[in-house]
């Protein structure tokens, strides 16, 4: 358990405030972008906020037992498949990230595959073979979990040392949407048919089917959700775990965080219970279709920058809101304040 | 009145779609932005779509009578003043286009203001020094209105010749939300009270006064509005029909165009009025709080990208969704297509 994360700086956001106020705009005419700008130029320390240059994505891979069991319209093959993908550039999200310049990792935590001639550098961190199947059997040991966690705490730290800006997180592993409804169930005390969505795309047999193997899992885990880590190690994936440790690195690390779907929302929500005030470092890039993004960005407190009907992962929503918050920035630091244009009159004697 | 526009080309929109649900993704995965990029390389005439390198954004400005008529938050002063700012490149439009490599030109059409030492190629269309009140004359006359609706097209063709990819249309204008929901509600049918809204702010007794303004403009133009250019000389202004010629001559040139707010919406209705079949060369930006644009949308069946509570104005909404016209053509583009990925296994002999 980490200690209460500090939040960004007070100060900083109240002068970015007080010059978004002082901009020669209508009053709230910037909408959201004035307040992402304020919150960028807290969470930076600077005002006005610096242009985003350094943004960093990580997607962390895995497979879930629970994806033999009927859950996914995809095979667990194109786990490893779109990790060569990726590793190639040829991916969604490798498109999007050529076209808005943000660097892109590929790390596998979980595949369910050697990955024989993929460079040394993505499986470095791998933590088994495939997560267990969470309706019968924990996805991690308590020891794999806290490889798992350190892990995704490394890779935050090497990203910020790399001088990352802005951190982006991404998931892939076929089946993902199932332990991260649980967990968002778990988290929220919530039943799995509320949270159960169609991730890839199943249809209304499979959603019922995939909706009882989350209540299973969250039956069998019982009262151990409790605590966050062992809620993560009985209802994640180890790619879901060391998202986590990702996000509260980034967040102590005075470094903010793009989230992206449900995985990464879902990781973000046991990153607060984990280090309480991590939050306040996060911002939601993308309203995924998933019902359980929706119910964990409300406890949140966040509102996606986009709702694109994207339901793609891989970080994809994440890095296609890079440019609003490149919007943000350019208006909080670029525009000019009203008090420049029209100098104030002189004070009568 | 011009003849009917061919829709984008209906050859290369089968190829995009047909590429679309060949790429390496889930089936429907890239929700609007797979949408976005087969309508851009349709209108491009080309498969995969280029990337949108020359983005040409033209801000028509004017001043409208009745805004000396308790209709805005803000003098009408602050036109001039915003359209040196725009020349200066110190707005919040100029902001977001240098962010996101769009080139920006400003013309006065109808600023109530000479504009000495502005640069004359930003004043060399101008009809007039301010547009009629019009709740109680017509915006232009004919001829007025034909010499605005002809420097439109004539910066268009001008913008196409420089190498437009993207057409972006803004407006600066104090008090040009009552003119635009005069249009809007004269294209539409509709009463003054579901058309009005706050603009840059008003507050509840000065929106009732622009409420019965607009209804006040809408009688005094009484059938004429049945013709689209009578209706815009009538309850428009110089900065709007400009606006219209430009968003006809764009889809009569060939090249796409990205709404902005209800300045924007509003002459794109007109523009697919008089030129019917035009609107399948439009793609909506940005979601306005005003209430005309949201009926003007759903009379052309476009969808903003965003939505953002901007409401700064100026094309700022359409030049802040320009990155995600960007993803679509990336995905579209750059991302393996599955045969490639999986070769299908040889035919048995």
């Amino acid at each position: 358990m980490s200690a209460v994360v500090p939040p960004p700086a007070p100060a900083v956001r109240a002068q970015a405030a007080e010059r978004l106020a002082g901009l020669a705009t209508p009053a709230g005419a910037l909408g959201r972008l004035g307040d992402l700008g304020v919150w960028l130029s807290a969470a930076q320390g600077v005002c006005p906020p610096a242009p985003l240059d350094q943004v960093r994505l990580v997607i962390f891979a895995g497979d879930h037992g629970v994806a033999r069991h009927g859950v996914s319209a995809y095979p667990p093959a194109i786990t490893p498949a779109m990790v060569r993908t990726f590793v190639l550039g040829k991916a969604g999200v490798s498109a999007l990230a050529a076209a808005h310049g943000v660097h892109v990792r590929v790390l596998d935590l979980g595949v369910d595959d050697d990955l024989d001639g993929v460079p040394a550098d993505v499986t470095a961190h791998k933590v088994r073979r495939g997560s267990g199947a969470i309706h019968v059997e924990d996805a991690l040991s308590a020891d794999e979990a806290a490889r798992a966690y350190d892990a995704g705490r490394t890779v935050a730290r090497e990203e910020i040392a790399a001088g990352a800006q802005l951190l982006l997180s991404g998931d892939m592993g076929i089946g993902n949407t199932t332990p991260a409804a649980a967990l968002v169930a778990a988290a929220l005390g919530l039943p799995a048919a509320e949270v159960t969505g169609r991730g890839t795309g199943v249809d209304d047999a499979a959603l019922a089917h995939k909706q009882a193997l989350v209540q299973q899992a969250l039956d069998r885990a019982g009262d151990r959700v409790a605590d966050p880590l062992d809620a993560l190690a009985a209802l994640g994936s180890a790619d879901l775990v060391a998202t986590t440790g990702y996000l509260v690195q980034a967040a102590e690390g005075g470094v903010p965080v793009l989230l992206d779907g449900l995985m990464s929302v879902a990781c973000a929500l046991y990153a607060e219970r984990i280090a309480p005030g991590a939050a306040a470092w996060f911002a939601a890039g993308h309203r995924s279709t998933e019902p359980a993004q929706a119910l964990a960005l409300e406890k949140l407190g966040l509102e996606p920058a986009l709702d694109l009907g994207l339901r793609l992962g891989e970080g994809s929503g994440a890095v296609a809101a890079v440019p609003v918050l490149r919007s943000a920035v350019a208006l909080l630091r670029d525009v000019a304040l009203l008090a420049d244009l029209m100098p104030p009159a002189p004070e009568q004697p």
